[in-house]
């Protein structure tokens, strides 16, 4: 199988896919939300069900050419279209679930919900980035640059296993997954991550995340280029091609996400894991191009 | 007087400069450091003193035109090296110090030592980057990429005063300092590190800086790009044209550093601060090019 360099890549794989997946698309009342989802139908990569907003799609006459590919469930208001959203998913009618104009936090509580929500028992939700890199040519995955503050050890562990997940979905058929820190030290008192990241690599031996490489306490540096691991005479079977960065809390990650993106050209693309199914949780910042390969991510997994 | 813009401008603004700053520098055993130090020569930006190595230095002809513009002092071995560097400075001789082929550790023992050492009883020593990223066009100074893992709101202050002097010294007449987080919001319980930064806006209220803006906690972009900022429905008086970012700990500065350095073709100059005078300590993958411009801000402060 071809491994998946770019999101053009992805692309066409999921074009290349019979069934094609569906996204819960919560409240898109907005322009930049509607542009991105119609972008999906173009591509042809994923089917659609609206919930709530009937009026602006169905003003939206862009949509009108995609009417066998989409439906439309009535909402009240924010909180019942996320409700409903979430009901699609639990009940299996969706894949994949999208935000469009509302608060996070209004569709988190409906994923949340202990009853009604679609958060399985002990799992953890977390923030995986997939970046296209100039620099890099190849897709770049990490996390989390956005919602664990300081991941425990348990948590870390979860993170290993979405990224994983994702990697594999991409092709990548033995990811490299790099523990990020400053340094190359092991240093538990100043740096409990560096703990942490000894028990992720035992567990990696163990074959507890399936087929991947897993090495770290290494920077950012040895972890992508074999130049700069090399000279400072670090040995890690990463060998600067890491796949996927685990960063060692959001502060970091939220750097290296908004450097690439502000500073590198990259491209991104988000999305929440550890629900039922993949979220795509855009941010208002966020381009029509980085939400719709949110959406080609998700729908790939 | 003209702002600088670039590590060019820094060392046109020396070269203007008739007074040349003496800088000392430990072990030049090595060809990287005796090249970057030769720069400085060529440059007419420095004067030096070479504490051992004598042999190297004098069997090294690309000197043999500079010599009036350095002398040899002799060492034994790199301690005492070290220790001959730092007595230089502490008597008024040298007002750089420059690192070459020794250990940190070796280095910073001499610097820290309490009775013939150059830390100021209650100093700080902490890590200040000036960078060059061409996306940007114009310096960024950054701390602490590389020496205190995680502040304390005290030697948080520390760093904004030595930031501002560097920034003062580089003819920004007025910086604008950010103070990093993921998000804008103050939240004590998750990120103590806002609260810290509450003080320091209070602080930079008195003027305990000197003149300068500061303002957080900012993300990244909002620091660094107007667009960003107005778009996120922020204001602040940085206004997305930051001279300064505060990380709140070594991670995320060092993620910075090394994703500019990687992806964007940054140059970078790396200074310790803190100490009498300022302390080059390259690391062992910086280019002669990185060394020669840590020599030239250093001698600008």
């Amino acid at each position: 199988m071809k491994t998946i360099k770019s999101f053009q890549d992805i692309i066409s794989h999921l074009q290349s896919v019979e069934e094609k997946k569906t996204v819960a698309v919560v409240w898109a009342e907005d322009d930049v939300t509607r542009s991105a989802v119609l972008k999906g139908l173009e591509a042809g990569i994923i089917t659609v069900t609206f919930v709530g907003c009937r009026k602006e799609i169905e003003a939206d006459e862009r949509f009108a050419q995609y009417k066998s590919q989409f439906t439309i469930i009535d909402a009240t208001d924010r909180d019942d279209a996320a409700a409903k959203a979430v009901t699609e998913v639990r009940e299996d009618r969706a894949n994949v679930l999208m935000k469009g104009l509302l608060n996070t936090d209004n569709l988190l509580r409906a994923v949340l919900n202990k009853e009604t929500g679609i958060l399985p028992k002990g799992n953890v939700l977390t923030h995986v980035t997939v970046a296209e890199i100039p620099e890099l040519q190849r897709l770049l995955l990490f996390t989390d640059a956005a919602v664990l503050p300081c991941p425990t050890v348990e948590q870390r562990i979860e993170q290993v296993k979405y990224v994983t997940k994702i990697a594999h979905a991409l092709h990548m058929e033995e990811p490299k997954i790099s523990l990020i820190h400053c340094s190359e030290k092991v240093d538990e008192r100043h740096f409990p991550c560096t703990a942490d990241y000894m028990q992720i690599k035992e567990k990696a031996a163990q074959g507890e995340f399936g087929k991947c490489v897993v090495d770290g306490p290494l920077d950012l540096k040895c972890s992508l280029c074999y130049e700069s691991m090399h000279h400072k005479g670090i040995e890690s079977p990463i060998n600067g091609e890491a796949d996927a960065l685990l960063f060692p809390e959001i502060e970091s990650g939220n750097v290296f996400y908004k450097t690439i993106t502000l500073l590198c050209k990259a491209q991104t693309a988000g999305l929440l894991q550890g629900a039922k199914v993949p979220v795509v949780l855009p941010s208002r910042g966020d381009t029509i191009e980085s939400k719709f390969y949110s959406l080609a991510v998700a729908s790939t997994i």
